[in-house]
């Protein structure tokens, strides 16, 4: 089964691949791994703004860490890649939070739940997952991925 | 002479590899090279919770920073994978901090100055150190790692 | 062009490599690919402090991004891998932040900017961007790298 068809049997529709918001590119390939840069959350084309713990709550954290994944797919999509991933290897997980939140990993899950629903075992990667301060545009979530490809 | 002999030389006993604390992998091997997931510090089979420069001393956070690098010891063990340890890559260290407290990296040296202990050059790593508001169940510090091995 | 004449070009004159200011290296090479410590901004020799949305400008935020993107480019030199670059692959941006500062892409865009300028295509890379709590030693910027190497 192709990935493309494992989306549609899931009823997933990938958003538009954003562009960078500055002088960097959304991926690099690497000897057969492709480096992403941090997606932001857009679900239906809005930024989830805010902090967790204070305007953001947990389930809203969530569907913004899946919409981060999701944007990883897109990232994929739109360079011809998404049918080639081997394994992914690694998510970073940005949460803004407020200081006293400590679920950073049930937020992240958005993410990580959503490569294993999609890839299966070739979706089981490392991860980290930290509160960070402020995130660029004051985003939820920000995440990060290292991904192996076929060749 | 084995990591483990040399383990057995420094007085350290591992702790238990801890479990993923959500729905990721403690760790992914990729091309040789592992990467690690984000590990906690357990001491004494309690969480160091609290943040450096407010309710956490610096020795604590050092202590703890060490218990994240033994953590990552504990996962390379639980995988057969501790003896195969050719080269400490990249560690990247996260000091939950108070507004002001600026020795992120004498706290991370926890952890580094352990990988030097334990495998000598082999131990000599790249690192990044930050301060981030708040970590997973409130955890004191976060350590990752990218870890380069042995056929 | 070798990078030391497109540097000249340019006239930039790259600091002198800052020693790690704990147990760790600036740099590991590993199968082809460097990894780089996080470096902190240092302009005319003096750390630049503070954070960004409170006491540190925008613009003052982007001279400090591209201060860690030159001590980058020194470390290379210091380790006689400048003109071995091949592909500049993620760089990784720590931006002490306010909690109510959202430009961290601009910010960044200091180191970015930089690597397209010095090495063109080749400077293209993937990014993260994050708002941290605080950094070592006040650091308004840190900057992790990594970076693919030719034989």
């Amino acid at each position: 089964m192709t990935v493309a068809d494992r989306l549609k049997e899931l009823g997933i529709t990938l958003p538009k691949a954003a562009a960078p918001v500055a002088s960097y590119q959304p991926l690099v390939v690497e000897s057969g791994v492709v480096h992403l840069s941090g997606q932001l959350p857009f679900v239906n084309g809005a930024l989830v703004t805010g902090r967790l713990g204070a305007d953001v709550a947990l389930e809203q954290g969530q569907d913004a860490a899946r919409a981060c994944g999701l944007m990883i797919l897109a990232q994929l999509e739109a360079h011809g890649l998404l049918e080639r991933v081997r394994q992914v290897v690694k998510l970073g997980v940005f949460v803004s939070s407020a200081p006293d939140f400590h679920d950073q990993p049930k937020v992240a899950n958005g993410a990580s739940d959503l490569m294993a629903e999609v890839f299966g075992d070739r979706g089981r990667h490392a991860r980290s997952a930290v509160g960070v301060a402020v995130l660029p545009l004051n985003a939820a979530v920000e995440v990060d991925a290292i991904i192996a490809l076929r060749d």
